[in-house]
């Protein structure tokens, strides 16, 4: 089959086998998209070798269990053990020796086709097409944050990043009600968040000390700053980015402010699929453009330059 | 009154007047006890002119509320406004103009008296000494970590530093029964969690990304890393200390692994006078030396001498 292969910080188009495991499902990939993680791959932020990507939905075509061929599936990326200390424990996306797909020593979505374990696989309600259920992952870990953190409408709730994965962050923290604003640096950015009646405010009117609920999603030293200044004593922030290197912090403002700081990654899929169901969630304006998997290259090109918000691949 | 002044990093005794309101009770102190925080600000890493000193227990000599001439009490060490964002809120600790004795804008405990508000104080109980009751500030501070984060006798708990906020941390964390392990540099130290029947372990022993919930209370960097690597994904680290100028953090690993770091600061005075009433805690051991108001340069130059855990003032 054809995929999108990184080896040595290199991309290329190959020909390799069928990811086919007598244990596992196969799924003939429908559309797959290009996440920030992906890019950072490429720039070397993490080794890894394999077919990228992470983000699909599909058609399962193989399947240990035959009830589930033919079904229009979305997937969890973690693949876990069952039997560690951090899956006994009820955290499988913290499974101690996982393989994470396209991320983690197991070949991604990019491809025609992908393997994954029944139980990593969620069904996709018929309602939900496929340009809206390919971004079930990235919603679900917009979810996460409402796993992590009770957030009410009572709640000033302040975004930081209205990228690729902020766009859906807002939508997923529009939900709760609470008083959410979003920095947003882009005309495009706000434009979106805009059309959805999210309110948008600039980083100079961001009140210092003030907000209940902080989540950061720009990956920058700068975005992270602005929005460990803006919670309040007592408040939460939300890490949803990852920063290449180490940053330097002011750890005795959190000790004495009392601040909870709480790294947030994968969430629950089928709760992102609920969501996009019940038509509460709508990220299909993200996308910006969609190429044929043999144009893998050019996809991920246009989705490294700035302002792109979603780029699919259909195989 | 005597009193211990500070004023540009230098220790003084001096004799000013009686820090006498109608609107505060004024106390008449028995003991005060020199903590970290005392030593810090003699170092100068914030800021203060005044009388030195936040842990005490005393005698009320003047109030406006007669009921309370005569009791014996313990005092909270945030003077809050009842107006502002973080007192309505419930979060009176962190108000936005407070004062702290002995710490910001309000002068302490090493002196003949003392004025707090009478919502301040704690009765202290009959059955608890003074020797034991004037611990009841820095005990609050451990309390507060049990506000903050649910222990079970289930969880795995490793508090990194056992100097003389530690072994009271150690003996609030032991309370929950959960399988708690110290790390103490010093034999003293470990002799005196062994006499309480808590568990020490060595650094080299402590094995990373096991731990359910890590308390910090060394305020050294190297604590703070070692504190940092035991915590298991999706487990908590709880910040006791304040540390002297930045650390450098990845932000990235808190992010994968999903870990919560939560500031911790004051707590309870009235919980923590609770515990010492029913003989859970015991830090009568701690108490290295007493001094009498007259030789407080003297006592201060005793508790910063390595290896000193409490030393206690006697106007």
């Amino acid at each position: 089959m054809k995929a999108l292969w990184l080896e040595d910080r290199a991309l290329s188009m190959r020909d390799i086998p069928l990811p086919r495991r007598d244990d596992e499902a196969l799924v003939r990939i429908a559309l797959s998209g290009i996440c920030g993680t992906d890019l950072e791959l490429v720039r070397g932020y993490y080794p890894y070798t394999g077919v990228l990507g992470h983000e699909f939905v599909g058609e399962v075509v193989h399947s240990p269990d035959p009830a589930w061929v033919g079904a229009r599936v979305c997937g969890g990326i973690n693949v876990s053990c069952g039997t560690c200390d951090a899956c006994r424990r009820g955290n499988p996306t913290h499974c101690e020796v996982r393989t994470v797909l396209g991320i983690v020593n197991r070949d991604g979505a990019h491809a025609e086709y992908v393997a994954l374990p029944l139980e990593n696989l969620c069904r996709v309600p018929e309602s939900v097409p496929n340009d809206a259920a390919v971004f079930a992952e990235p919603i679900a870990a917009a979810v996460e944050i409402l796993e992590q953190v009770e957030i009410t409408a009572d709640d000033r709730v302040l975004l930081v990043g209205a990228g690729r994965l902020g766009q859906l962050i807002a939508q997923v923290l529009a939900t709760t009600h609470a008083r959410l604003a979003v920095v947003a640096r882009h005309e495009k950015q706000r434009a979106l968040l805009h059309a959805r009646n999210i309110d948008t405010i600039l980083e100079k009117d961001v009140v210092p000390r003030h907000w209940d609920v902080v989540v950061e999603a720009t990956g920058s030293p700068s975005g992270f700053e602005l929005a460990l200044r803006a919670v309040r004593p007592r408040g939460v922030f939300v890490l949803k980015s990852t920063y290449r290197g180490d940053l330097s912090l002011d750890i005795s403002a959190l000790v004495v402010d009392e601040i909870t700081l709480i790294g947030s990654r994968c969430g629950p899929i089928d709760t992102a699929l609920a969501l996009l169901e019940r038509g509460e969630i709508d990220p299909t304006p993200l996308i910006d453009a969609r190429f044929p998997l043999a144009r893998g290259l050019e996809a991920m090109g246009l989705a490294a330059e700035p302002g792109t918000m979603k780029v699919l691949i259909e195989p």
